[in-house]
């Protein structure tokens, strides 16, 4: 009889609440509801340095090359300006979308916010450069594949399944660039 | 000798300056020093309603309706898929930019602010939207244009000058485009 009383809550009650916020600060996640004025505001998901942005970037890398992979597992792909310039651009998303799941990965474990002016700066020139390469490497494979598949009808002597493939990997990397430059480019906007 | 004297240049002098003001927050160019504070701040050149962007509208309309005319100058444009996407998303851009200048001139012409938040939230999507499916179309027709003249030299049966050029101006349109759409997202971002 005594537990249902009301006076055990409030005793209760406030132990957890620093340990929630202390875990919503770590993820970077707090709603920022807790927090006394004048405390900046967490970062979005997906912004560098969380658990969401080091997705986005693992996904960016991981398309980027299954992209590179299936376009240079075919043995003519330097035959088209196009593919080469697929695979150019999806060793350059690579390396730029492991570079910065690096510097997430270390943001999370010292448990560091990235929202330094200069950094999220040359993330966002970074990821904007990338993103027009990728998708305009993605879109001339497309077309080239649209050519041999739809409109030539050549497909029995060209590896239409491998591009199509590689095509459809560099769009899905540059769909998950998108979220990842428009969120820099509006914290930096937003400062 | 009465016109040469001191008294007359301050009576003149006074009127002009409340004119340049005028004429400078009609343009949109003013640099906010004359103003007291709390006044918002001026559009930046080529944000929406001022007289660089009505121009930047302009060089996308023009540019893209010189890429629609000429890629529909050719006879043999639809039987490859890519150019038939290259006129298509020419004719979206065309009547996107058409309207934007439309609205940039009645804004120009009744002397009014286009920085509505909606306003500029919608001019922001319709850019990212217009620009990427311009950016595509150029970068498939530019892989189908480097497919027929570099790797398979077979220009003589085609319209290579033609296809470069609709090419070109469609990747000019694109370049005149991201500057209104970066100064969109950014003082949406910003505001």
């Amino acid at each position: 009889m005594r537990a249902s009383r009301p006076a055990v809550h409030p005793v209760e009650a406030p132990p957890p609440a620093p340990v929630a916020a202390a875990q919503a600060q770590a993820q970077g996640e707090g709603d920022g509801v807790a927090h006394p004025r004048g405390v900046r505001m967490k970062d979005p998901p997906g912004a560098p340095g969380t658990p969401a942005g080091l997705g986005l970037r693992l996904a960016q890398f991981f398309f980027a090359a299954a992209a590179l992979a299936v376009m240079a597992s075919t043995n003519d792909f330097p035959s088209v300006s196009a593919f080469s310039y697929l695979v150019a651009a999806a060793i350059l998303q690579c390396l730029w979308s492991l570079s910065l799941a690096f510097v997430d990965i270390y943001a999370l474990l010292v448990k560091r916010s990235l929202r330094n002016a200069r950094a999220v700066c040359i993330f966002t020139v970074g990821d904007g450069i990338t993103g027009t390469l990728t998708l305009g490497a993605a879109c001339a494979s497309a077309g080239i594949t649209v050519l041999i598949g739809n409109d030539l009808n050549i497909c029995a002597e060209n590896h239409c399944a491998s591009f199509e493939t590689a095509t459809a990997m560099a769009f899905i990397s540059w769909f998950a660039l998108a979220p990842s430059c428009i969120l820099n480019f509006w914290s930096m906007a937003s400062r």
